[in-house]
């Protein structure tokens, strides 16, 4: 690839230039463009398409826009929007969070090629904001319940220092980067449509306090409106930039389930939320974890212990309260059950309702009586605790 | 063993008299006083212990309340409390639910001893009840979310010709309990004190009610009061009876999770229900799952699936809408999409929108307009669907 910092401004145009083309002619995920600009460079890939060199299966994905798509005027439209484009060659590429996209895995997965170039809006740098990333994914039409874990989530592993990736939608998206940006954390949002598009319309303000913060990123040109194959096509660059997918509340089937699905084939770890069987917002997520294919994760914690996987341990180990009687010998917290079952009682009542010879809890009597757990009276022995 | 048929009634009732002593003259779990049993019978055992002649693990354990039980008087207070005293010997006993305390395993858990003899109040056979039975086990403190749930699996699970082993407890218990009696199911109700004691207070004709349809258990002797240790003892008879154990609502410490982790020690699977992450009420079941050591369910089938392994795989399956656009080729659902953004468009716009090749969207328009998916009127193509 370029070296971008050894390379003059004209190149680094011409670069955007190809890439701006490139992008735009093709509807993404377009494999064998992908493919073919991988070996031939952009500006190489850009004048066999126009000069009609391209074999066919990439003339087949270029042909219906190659006539309307000009690189300088989605560059200059896009400046217009706000918007920047970051290709490969940028340092601020994050090569590691697209790399599982590409190469081999392309094979095995089709329609998962990495992308040929990111439309970004948004003060954040792609590559620091992708660097240690979480993608908080969900329904739309969430529970209360489950946007406030979602934003509990978002909150918390902002926090923890990790950057909040999801695909700004209604329900868990949403509440998810709210907690990101809340926490005064970085938030990336991946549209299914050009980054200035206000989608969903209620979501302007959000897209925009985003764009504040973090970034607002996109495959598809300014302008672009939002199609039902590009939201699922735009997942794989959430499941991918996010190290791990935490699904909080989906359907059986849904937008979510397919992220979880993706991250999963991309062999990144998926970690659902549980949630109230009676709702069926929750369903999925338990059939992931029922089908082995997710984590179960209650809390950000283990979310970092999921990606930190020497500390995994730890999880398990539930809070415990401790109680001043487990100290005792099995024996002795016998006879104070016992004692504490009784109120008053001499140590051959004690010996019969707790079935420990009579010797031993003569023995054990002052011990406890020591310890404090219990009193001697006129009456008898007793509990104090 | 004794065969029960060919015995006389007067070696039935010595055999009787023989284990109501030996199972009231210890505080249960007595390992020593099971194992003694075990290798020289229930009538030479109760000779050898008043006689002096048990090994000294043994006296300790029979010590304080030797000279104090009569296996005589002690049934007959059984019979004015109506219950009955079931014994190894009896076909009624359910073998197979507490093999799993004694012998080898015995070595590995301590305190695991299967119980000389269980006292029963109830019309139903202890056998028939105990042969498919599904202990369902959890918070006293349960939320509404909790018992909603417990009755939902005690009817299910009645329904489907489980038995419902719990503990009678307030909250999960009373709830499981409950809904097994409302499906007219056999229900089994392990106390940590006397068959005919009210405890819980407030579970007074729910112990009734449970008596009349199925059984009440205990292997205290009736009139014996709970202790705390009792539940914990009693804990391991509900684990061992049920094929598998059903946690709805633990906390991180708590009784339910001393069942579930005897049952996991016993090698019976452990199942547990997900709860909101926000309700401590659940941390319990959550961390068992997250541990491994639970299986989380859902629902009845779950738990059958679990119970008959064969069937596991198809939970994994879940109920996905189907969408008449599934059916679609890729491409043409591409094209669809383009259309149902676009509303009315000709061939050429919806090439370059959805980026497929003019001559492949001619030949789709057609086919999709045959399937009655797209419809031509004079302003263009547009969905209909």
């Amino acid at each position: 690839m370029t070296n971008w910092a050894s390379i003059g401004e004209k190149t680094k145009q011409e670069l955007l230039v190809a890439r701006a083309f490139l992008v735009g002619v093709a509807e993404p995920p377009a494999p064998a463009l992908a493919g073919f600009v991988a070996e031939h460079g952009p500006r190489r890939a850009v004048d066999l398409i126009l000069r009609d060199k391209a074999p066919p299966e990439v003339g087949a994905e270029v042909e219906a826009r190659r006539a309307h798509v000009s690189g300088e005027q989605l560059l200059s439209a896009s400046e217009a929007a706000g918007a920047r484009l970051v290709v490969p060659e940028d340092p601020e590429w994050p090569h590691e969070a697209f790399a599982c996209l590409s190469g081999a895995r392309t094979v095995e997965l089709p329609g998962m090629a990495e992308p040929i170039a990111l439309w970004v809006r948004g003060k954040a740098g792609l590559g620091d904001a992708a660097e240690r990333a979480v993608a908080v994914v969900g329904a739309r039409a969430a529970s209360g319940y489950g946007e406030h874990v979602a934003a509990e989530f978002g909150h918390g592993l902002s926090t923890a220092g990790f950057t909040v990736v999801s695909g700004a939608a209604y329900g868990i998206d949403g509440a998810a980067h709210r907690g990101a940006l809340a926490a005064g954390g970085l938030t990336v949002a991946f549209l299914a449509c050009g980054v200035d598009v206000d989608y969903p319309a209620g979501h302007g303000r959000l897209l925009r306090a985003i764009a504040d913060q973090g970034v607002v990123v996109s495959e598809y040109p300014p302008g672009t409106p939002p199609r039902k194959h590009r939201f699922l096509v735009r997942n794989r660059l959430i499941a991918s930039a996010g190290r791990a997918t935490v699904v909080v509340e989906a359907g059986a089937r849904s937008g979510a389930a397919n992220t979880a699905n993706t991250a999963d084939a991309l062999g990144r770890p998926v970690l659902a939320v549980p949630g109230p069987v009676t709702s069926k917002n929750s369903v999925g997520c338990h059939g992931m974890v029922r089908s082995g294919q997710a984590v179960l994760v209650t809390r950000t914690q283990d979310v970092v212990e999921a990606l930190t996987p020497l500390g995994a341990q730890s999880s398990v180990e539930l809070p415990a309260q401790h109680r001043r009687t487990d100290e005792l010998h099995p024996h002795a917290r016998r006879l104070h059950d016992a004692l504490v079952g009784m109120d008053c009682a001499s140590p051959d009542e004690l010996a019969r309702d707790s079935g420990l010879p009579l010797g031993k809890v003569r023995a054990l009597l002052p011990e406890l009586e020591l310890a404090g757990f219990v009193a001697r009276s006129e009456r008898g022995w007793s509990a104090t605790e």
